[in-house]
Protein backbone atom coordinates (compact mmCIF):
# COMPACT_ATOMS: atom_id res chain seq x y z
CA UNK A 1 0.00 0.00 0.00
CA UNK A 2 0.64 4.00 -0.31
CA UNK A 3 1.77 6.10 2.27
CA UNK A 4 -1.69 7.69 2.25
CA UNK A 5 -3.19 4.07 2.88
CA UNK A 6 -0.91 3.43 5.58
CA UNK A 7 -1.53 7.09 7.17
CA UNK A 8 -5.82 6.06 6.98
CA UNK A 9 -5.34 2.70 7.84
CA UNK A 10 -3.71 3.99 11.43
CA UNK A 11 -5.35 7.19 12.04
CA UNK A 12 -2.15 8.91 11.48
CA UNK A 13 -1.50 11.69 9.20
CA UNK A 14 1.41 11.41 6.50
CA UNK A 15 3.55 13.79 8.23
CA UNK A 16 3.44 12.10 11.31
CA UNK A 17 4.17 8.52 9.49
CA UNK A 18 6.91 10.31 7.84
CA UNK A 19 8.59 11.73 11.20
CA UNK A 20 8.18 8.32 12.95
CA UNK A 21 10.59 6.91 10.44
CA UNK A 22 12.90 9.71 10.33
CA UNK A 23 13.10 8.95 14.19
CA UNK A 24 13.73 5.30 13.64
CA UNK A 25 10.90 3.94 15.36
CA UNK A 26 9.04 2.80 11.68
CA UNK A 27 10.53 1.12 9.23
CA UNK A 28 11.05 2.73 5.94
CA UNK A 29 9.22 1.11 3.21
CA UNK A 30 9.95 -0.57 -0.11
CA UNK A 31 11.18 1.67 -3.06
CA UNK A 32 9.04 1.30 -6.05
CA UNK A 33 10.04 4.92 -7.82
CA UNK A 34 12.16 7.88 -6.79
CA UNK A 35 9.68 9.04 -4.85
CA UNK A 36 7.07 6.37 -4.07
CA UNK A 37 7.35 3.12 -1.45
CA UNK A 38 5.20 0.25 -0.98
CA UNK A 39 3.73 -0.60 2.75
CA UNK A 40 2.78 -3.67 4.59
CA UNK A 41 1.13 -5.33 6.83
CA UNK A 42 3.77 -5.23 9.72
CA UNK A 43 3.71 -1.14 9.14
CA UNK A 44 0.47 -0.75 9.71
CA UNK A 45 1.02 -2.99 12.96
CA UNK A 46 4.03 -1.50 13.83
CA UNK A 47 2.73 2.51 13.26
CA UNK A 48 -0.74 1.60 15.45
CA UNK A 49 1.43 0.04 18.37
CA UNK A 50 3.50 3.34 18.16
CA UNK A 51 0.62 5.29 18.16
CA UNK A 52 -1.08 3.71 21.44
CA UNK A 53 1.96 3.83 22.98
CA UNK A 54 2.42 7.66 22.47
CA UNK A 55 -1.31 8.52 22.97
CA UNK A 56 -2.39 5.84 25.63
CA UNK A 57 0.11 4.51 27.30
CA UNK A 58 1.22 8.30 27.24
CA UNK A 59 5.21 7.34 26.69
CA UNK A 60 7.92 9.52 25.37
CA UNK A 61 9.03 9.05 22.30
CA UNK A 62 12.96 7.88 23.76
CA UNK A 63 10.63 5.39 25.66
CA UNK A 64 8.69 4.34 22.29
CA UNK A 65 12.32 3.23 21.02
CA UNK A 66 13.56 1.83 23.88
CA UNK A 67 10.58 -0.60 23.76
CA UNK A 68 10.73 -1.41 20.07
CA UNK A 69 14.42 -1.87 20.49
CA UNK A 70 13.31 -4.44 23.09
CA UNK A 71 10.78 -6.29 20.84
CA UNK A 72 13.00 -6.33 18.02
CA UNK A 73 16.24 -7.65 20.09
CA UNK A 74 17.55 -11.17 19.67
CA UNK A 75 18.88 -10.94 22.97
CA UNK A 76 20.86 -13.51 24.37
CA UNK A 77 18.99 -13.55 27.07
CA UNK A 78 16.20 -15.01 24.89
CA UNK A 79 18.69 -17.28 22.76
CA UNK A 80 20.18 -19.00 26.12
CA UNK A 81 16.58 -19.98 26.69
CA UNK A 82 15.46 -23.48 25.09
CA UNK A 83 12.06 -24.08 25.65
CA UNK A 84 12.21 -26.95 27.21
CA UNK A 85 14.11 -25.60 30.41
CA UNK A 86 11.82 -23.08 30.50
CA UNK A 87 8.26 -24.49 29.31
CA UNK A 88 6.32 -21.50 31.14
CA UNK A 89 8.83 -19.03 29.58
CA UNK A 90 9.14 -17.40 32.44
CA UNK A 91 12.88 -16.41 32.72
CA UNK A 92 12.18 -14.37 28.95
CA UNK A 93 9.07 -13.25 30.63
CA UNK A 94 11.19 -12.02 33.78
CA UNK A 95 13.81 -10.51 31.63
CA UNK A 96 11.51 -8.66 29.49
CA UNK A 97 9.53 -7.14 32.54
CA UNK A 98 12.54 -5.74 33.49
CA UNK A 99 13.77 -4.08 30.07
CA UNK A 100 10.17 -2.90 29.89
CA UNK A 101 10.06 -1.30 33.44
CA UNK A 102 13.34 0.50 33.09
CA UNK A 103 12.09 1.95 29.53
CA UNK A 104 9.02 3.34 30.91
CA UNK A 105 8.45 6.44 32.44
CA UNK A 106 8.75 8.09 35.20
CA UNK A 107 12.66 8.85 34.68
CA UNK A 108 14.77 8.23 37.66
CA UNK A 109 18.36 9.29 38.67
CA UNK A 110 20.39 6.03 38.52
CA UNK A 111 23.09 6.04 41.52
CA UNK A 112 22.93 8.38 44.28
CA UNK A 113 21.76 7.06 47.62
CA UNK A 114 20.48 3.38 48.29
CA UNK A 115 16.72 3.43 47.96
CA UNK A 116 15.87 2.59 51.85
CA UNK A 117 12.45 3.54 52.45
CA UNK A 118 11.70 1.35 49.18
CA UNK A 119 13.60 -1.58 50.38
CA UNK A 120 12.01 -1.64 53.62
CA UNK A 121 8.66 -1.35 52.50
CA UNK A 122 9.40 -4.30 50.06
CA UNK A 123 10.97 -6.57 52.59
CA UNK A 124 8.45 -6.00 55.18
CA UNK A 125 5.74 -7.11 52.21
CA UNK A 126 8.32 -10.12 51.80
CA UNK A 127 8.84 -9.64 47.94
CA UNK A 128 12.07 -10.77 45.87
CA UNK A 129 12.85 -7.73 43.35
CA UNK A 130 15.88 -6.54 42.10
CA UNK A 131 17.56 -3.80 44.66
CA UNK A 132 19.09 -2.04 41.55
CA UNK A 133 15.84 -2.14 39.66
CA UNK A 134 14.39 1.22 38.25
CA UNK A 135 10.67 0.48 39.99
CA UNK A 136 12.36 0.58 43.17
CA UNK A 137 13.99 4.19 43.17
CA UNK A 138 10.53 5.01 41.36
CA UNK A 139 8.80 3.97 44.79
CA UNK A 140 11.79 5.37 46.57
CA UNK A 141 10.89 8.92 45.09
CA UNK A 142 7.37 8.81 44.86
CA UNK A 143 7.36 7.81 49.37
CA UNK A 144 10.09 10.69 49.58
CA UNK A 145 7.42 12.77 47.69
CA UNK A 146 4.67 12.12 49.58
CA UNK A 147 6.91 13.06 52.37
CA UNK A 148 7.58 16.10 51.26
CA UNK A 149 4.31 17.68 50.68
CA UNK A 150 3.21 16.90 54.28
CA UNK A 151 1.21 13.51 53.02
CA UNK A 152 2.85 10.61 54.16
CA UNK A 153 1.93 7.33 53.66
CA UNK A 154 0.32 5.46 56.78
CA UNK A 155 1.04 1.50 56.79
CA UNK A 156 -2.68 0.65 56.59
CA UNK A 157 -2.69 3.12 53.09
CA UNK A 158 0.30 1.18 51.88
CA UNK A 159 -0.67 -2.48 52.47
CA UNK A 160 -3.80 -2.20 50.87
CA UNK A 161 -1.83 -0.84 47.75
CA UNK A 162 0.67 -3.34 47.66
CA UNK A 163 -2.37 -5.97 47.92
CA UNK A 164 -3.87 -4.74 45.10
CA UNK A 165 -0.55 -4.87 43.00
CA UNK A 166 -0.08 -7.68 43.96
CA UNK A 167 -3.44 -8.84 42.69
CA UNK A 168 -2.89 -7.07 39.44
CA UNK A 169 0.57 -8.41 38.88
CA UNK A 170 -1.06 -11.98 39.48
CA UNK A 171 -3.39 -11.12 36.55
CA UNK A 172 -0.64 -9.80 34.34
CA UNK A 173 1.53 -12.74 35.22
CA UNK A 174 -1.12 -15.68 34.49
CA UNK A 175 -2.22 -13.52 31.19
CA UNK A 176 1.59 -14.15 29.79
CA UNK A 177 1.22 -16.52 26.90
CA UNK A 178 2.85 -19.91 25.83
CA UNK A 179 4.53 -19.78 22.46
CA UNK A 180 7.65 -18.49 20.69
CA UNK A 181 9.96 -16.32 22.79
CA UNK A 182 9.10 -13.39 20.65
CA UNK A 183 5.42 -13.28 21.28
CA UNK A 184 6.10 -13.80 25.17
CA UNK A 185 8.36 -10.93 24.60
CA UNK A 186 5.89 -8.38 22.73
CA UNK A 187 3.04 -9.73 25.58
CA UNK A 188 4.62 -8.56 28.34
CA UNK A 189 6.78 -5.26 26.96
CA UNK A 190 3.16 -3.82 25.22
CA UNK A 191 0.92 -5.14 28.13
CA UNK A 192 3.78 -3.69 30.90
CA UNK A 193 3.11 0.04 29.54
CA UNK A 194 -0.77 -0.59 28.13
CA UNK A 195 -2.55 -1.79 31.35
CA UNK A 196 -0.84 0.96 33.50
CA UNK A 197 -3.79 3.34 32.18
CA UNK A 198 -6.13 0.94 32.74
CA UNK A 199 -5.51 0.65 36.29
CA UNK A 200 -5.10 4.37 37.04
CA UNK A 201 -8.41 5.11 34.85
CA UNK A 202 -10.52 2.04 37.06
CA UNK A 203 -8.61 3.29 40.30
CA UNK A 204 -9.98 6.77 39.34
CA UNK A 205 -13.48 5.76 38.46
CA UNK A 206 -13.50 3.76 42.01
CA UNK A 207 -12.76 6.50 43.65
CA UNK A 208 -16.46 8.57 41.87
CA UNK A 209 -18.31 5.59 42.57
CA UNK A 210 -17.72 5.52 46.96
CA UNK A 211 -18.14 9.15 46.87
CA UNK A 212 -21.47 9.31 45.33
CA UNK B 1 14.03 34.82 53.11
CA UNK B 2 15.39 35.66 50.05
CA UNK B 3 15.18 33.71 46.97
CA UNK B 4 18.52 31.57 47.25
CA UNK B 5 17.57 30.52 50.73
CA UNK B 6 13.93 29.60 49.04
CA UNK B 7 15.83 27.55 46.47
CA UNK B 8 18.23 25.64 48.33
CA UNK B 9 15.55 24.53 50.64
CA UNK B 10 13.46 23.27 47.92
CA UNK B 11 16.01 21.72 46.04
CA UNK B 12 14.65 23.98 42.73
CA UNK B 13 17.53 26.17 40.93
CA UNK B 14 16.89 29.88 41.19
CA UNK B 15 15.98 29.78 37.79
CA UNK B 16 13.65 27.36 37.57
CA UNK B 17 11.79 29.42 41.12
CA UNK B 18 11.46 32.27 38.75
CA UNK B 19 10.27 30.30 36.07
CA UNK B 20 7.23 29.16 37.87
CA UNK B 21 6.61 32.87 39.43
CA UNK B 22 6.47 33.58 36.01
CA UNK B 23 4.22 30.81 34.78
CA UNK B 24 1.78 31.78 37.67
CA UNK B 25 2.95 28.73 39.88
CA UNK B 26 4.03 30.48 42.99
CA UNK B 27 2.92 33.67 44.20
CA UNK B 28 6.08 36.58 43.72
CA UNK B 29 7.48 37.72 47.26
CA UNK B 30 7.19 40.90 49.06
CA UNK B 31 9.48 43.26 47.33
CA UNK B 32 11.97 44.82 49.74
CA UNK B 33 14.05 46.74 47.42
CA UNK B 34 14.46 47.01 43.51
CA UNK B 35 15.87 43.79 42.67
CA UNK B 36 15.58 41.78 45.93
CA UNK B 37 12.21 40.18 47.52
CA UNK B 38 11.29 38.31 50.41
CA UNK B 39 9.92 34.76 50.67
CA UNK B 40 8.31 32.67 53.31
CA UNK B 41 7.15 29.43 54.28
CA UNK B 42 4.23 29.47 52.53
CA UNK B 43 6.14 29.39 49.32
CA UNK B 44 8.13 27.12 50.80
CA UNK B 45 5.31 24.63 50.67
CA UNK B 46 4.10 25.62 47.20
CA UNK B 47 7.51 24.98 45.62
CA UNK B 48 7.87 21.51 47.61
CA UNK B 49 4.18 20.57 45.87
CA UNK B 50 4.94 21.89 42.63
CA UNK B 51 8.31 20.25 42.17
CA UNK B 52 6.60 16.99 43.61
CA UNK B 53 3.86 16.96 41.33
CA UNK B 54 6.42 17.49 38.63
CA UNK B 55 9.20 15.17 38.98
CA UNK B 56 7.03 12.54 40.68
CA UNK B 57 3.70 12.99 39.68
CA UNK B 58 5.03 13.71 35.94
CA UNK B 59 2.53 16.14 35.63
CA UNK B 60 2.68 19.17 32.88
CA UNK B 61 2.87 22.20 33.99
CA UNK B 62 -0.77 22.52 32.42
CA UNK B 63 -1.55 20.05 35.02
CA UNK B 64 0.11 21.27 37.74
CA UNK B 65 -1.61 24.60 37.04
CA UNK B 66 -5.46 23.56 37.09
CA UNK B 67 -4.51 21.53 40.28
CA UNK B 68 -3.31 24.39 42.27
CA UNK B 69 -6.52 26.87 41.19
CA UNK B 70 -8.47 24.03 42.47
CA UNK B 71 -6.42 24.14 45.70
CA UNK B 72 -6.50 27.95 45.44
CA UNK B 73 -10.17 28.23 44.78
CA UNK B 74 -13.24 29.32 47.16
CA UNK B 75 -15.49 27.70 44.85
CA UNK B 76 -19.37 27.81 45.14
CA UNK B 77 -19.87 24.17 45.54
CA UNK B 78 -17.12 24.09 48.74
CA UNK B 79 -19.06 27.13 49.94
CA UNK B 80 -22.24 25.99 49.94
CA UNK B 81 -21.34 22.71 51.90
CA UNK B 82 -21.41 23.70 55.84
CA UNK B 83 -20.20 21.09 57.70
CA UNK B 84 -22.93 20.22 60.05
CA UNK B 85 -25.16 19.22 56.22
CA UNK B 86 -21.52 16.90 54.99
CA UNK B 87 -19.27 15.87 58.11
CA UNK B 88 -17.36 13.68 56.12
CA UNK B 89 -16.77 15.93 53.75
CA UNK B 90 -18.33 13.67 51.46
CA UNK B 91 -19.09 16.41 49.27
CA UNK B 92 -16.46 18.40 48.94
CA UNK B 93 -14.52 15.43 48.54
CA UNK B 94 -16.52 13.89 45.78
CA UNK B 95 -16.05 17.24 44.05
CA UNK B 96 -12.52 17.65 44.45
CA UNK B 97 -11.86 14.09 43.34
CA UNK B 98 -13.56 15.27 39.91
CA UNK B 99 -12.03 18.44 39.16
CA UNK B 100 -8.26 16.31 40.22
CA UNK B 101 -9.14 13.86 37.44
CA UNK B 102 -10.00 15.80 34.89
CA UNK B 103 -6.80 18.04 35.74
CA UNK B 104 -4.29 14.77 35.28
CA UNK B 105 -3.29 13.36 32.35
CA UNK B 106 -3.73 11.72 30.19
CA UNK B 107 -5.59 13.70 27.97
CA UNK B 108 -8.81 12.49 26.44
CA UNK B 109 -10.51 14.04 23.50
CA UNK B 110 -13.69 15.50 25.16
CA UNK B 111 -17.32 14.89 22.98
CA UNK B 112 -16.98 12.44 20.70
CA UNK B 113 -18.72 9.28 20.69
CA UNK B 114 -19.88 7.27 23.98
CA UNK B 115 -17.37 5.77 25.95
CA UNK B 116 -19.09 2.22 24.91
CA UNK B 117 -16.98 -0.23 26.37
CA UNK B 118 -15.82 1.36 29.31
CA UNK B 119 -19.88 1.81 30.76
CA UNK B 120 -20.25 -1.51 30.00
CA UNK B 121 -17.70 -2.55 31.72
CA UNK B 122 -18.37 -0.27 34.50
CA UNK B 123 -21.97 -0.88 34.27
CA UNK B 124 -21.01 -5.04 34.62
CA UNK B 125 -19.31 -3.56 38.18
CA UNK B 126 -22.14 -1.96 39.28
CA UNK B 127 -19.93 0.83 39.95
CA UNK B 128 -21.78 4.85 39.92
CA UNK B 129 -19.86 7.14 38.00
CA UNK B 130 -20.37 10.20 36.10
CA UNK B 131 -21.21 9.39 32.47
CA UNK B 132 -19.14 12.43 31.16
CA UNK B 133 -16.13 12.30 33.18
CA UNK B 134 -12.76 12.04 31.88
CA UNK B 135 -11.71 8.90 33.73
CA UNK B 136 -14.20 7.01 32.38
CA UNK B 137 -13.22 8.10 28.57
CA UNK B 138 -9.53 7.15 29.48
CA UNK B 139 -10.83 3.92 30.41
CA UNK B 140 -12.63 3.69 26.76
CA UNK B 141 -9.34 4.92 25.08
CA UNK B 142 -7.22 2.71 27.19
CA UNK B 143 -9.14 -0.42 26.36
CA UNK B 144 -10.03 0.33 22.77
CA UNK B 145 -5.80 0.86 22.30
CA UNK B 146 -5.26 -2.85 23.73
CA UNK B 147 -7.48 -3.96 21.28
CA UNK B 148 -5.42 -2.40 18.83
CA UNK B 149 -2.31 -3.79 19.46
CA UNK B 150 -3.99 -7.25 19.43
CA UNK B 151 -3.80 -7.89 23.61
CA UNK B 152 -7.56 -7.23 23.83
CA UNK B 153 -7.75 -7.73 27.83
CA UNK B 154 -9.45 -10.67 28.65
CA UNK B 155 -12.97 -10.43 31.70
CA UNK B 156 -10.81 -12.11 34.39
CA UNK B 157 -7.74 -9.64 34.11
CA UNK B 158 -10.49 -7.02 34.13
CA UNK B 159 -12.24 -8.00 36.83
CA UNK B 160 -8.97 -8.23 38.36
CA UNK B 161 -7.65 -4.79 37.69
CA UNK B 162 -11.23 -3.57 39.23
CA UNK B 163 -11.35 -5.34 42.30
CA UNK B 164 -7.88 -4.29 42.81
CA UNK B 165 -9.06 -0.18 41.88
CA UNK B 166 -11.48 -0.65 43.83
CA UNK B 167 -9.45 -1.78 47.32
CA UNK B 168 -7.07 1.26 46.51
CA UNK B 169 -10.07 3.90 46.39
CA UNK B 170 -11.19 2.27 49.05
CA UNK B 171 -8.05 3.00 51.57
CA UNK B 172 -8.10 6.55 49.64
CA UNK B 173 -11.44 7.47 50.65
CA UNK B 174 -10.63 6.04 54.65
CA UNK B 175 -7.70 8.15 54.78
CA UNK B 176 -9.34 11.86 53.54
CA UNK B 177 -9.46 13.84 56.64
CA UNK B 178 -12.11 15.50 58.44
CA UNK B 179 -11.43 19.02 58.89
CA UNK B 180 -11.74 22.16 57.26
CA UNK B 181 -12.81 22.31 53.29
CA UNK B 182 -9.24 23.57 52.46
CA UNK B 183 -7.47 20.45 54.04
CA UNK B 184 -9.80 18.28 52.14
CA UNK B 185 -9.36 19.35 49.40
CA UNK B 186 -5.49 19.53 49.24
CA UNK B 187 -5.22 16.02 50.85
CA UNK B 188 -7.93 15.02 47.86
CA UNK B 189 -6.14 16.39 44.78
CA UNK B 190 -2.60 16.13 46.21
CA UNK B 191 -3.55 12.52 47.23
CA UNK B 192 -4.98 11.79 43.69
CA UNK B 193 -1.84 12.60 41.52
CA UNK B 194 0.88 11.86 43.80
CA UNK B 195 -0.43 7.80 44.82
CA UNK B 196 -1.06 6.79 41.37
CA UNK B 197 3.09 6.74 41.07
CA UNK B 198 3.03 4.75 44.55
CA UNK B 199 0.46 2.31 42.54
CA UNK B 200 2.28 1.87 39.68
CA UNK B 201 5.52 1.35 40.89
CA UNK B 202 4.31 -1.43 43.11
CA UNK B 203 2.27 -3.38 40.40
CA UNK B 204 6.20 -3.48 38.98
CA UNK B 205 7.47 -4.61 41.64
CA UNK B 206 4.99 -7.16 42.52
CA UNK B 207 5.57 -8.38 38.89
CA UNK B 208 9.44 -8.66 39.58
CA UNK B 209 8.64 -10.80 42.79
CA UNK B 210 6.14 -12.67 41.07
CA UNK B 211 8.75 -14.16 38.04
CA UNK B 212 11.63 -14.26 40.43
Amino acid sequence: MRISELARRTGVTIPTVKFYMRQGLLPTGTPTSVTLAEYGPAHVDRLRLVRALVEVGGLSLTAVRRLLATLDAESPAYAASPEEADPAGRSIAAEAVRVAQDALPPEVTPGGPKPARALSAVSALGWQVDPESTALRQLEAALVALDTVGLPPNISTLLAYADAALRVAEADVESIPTGPPAEIVRHVVVGTAMYEPVLIALRRLAQQHLLK
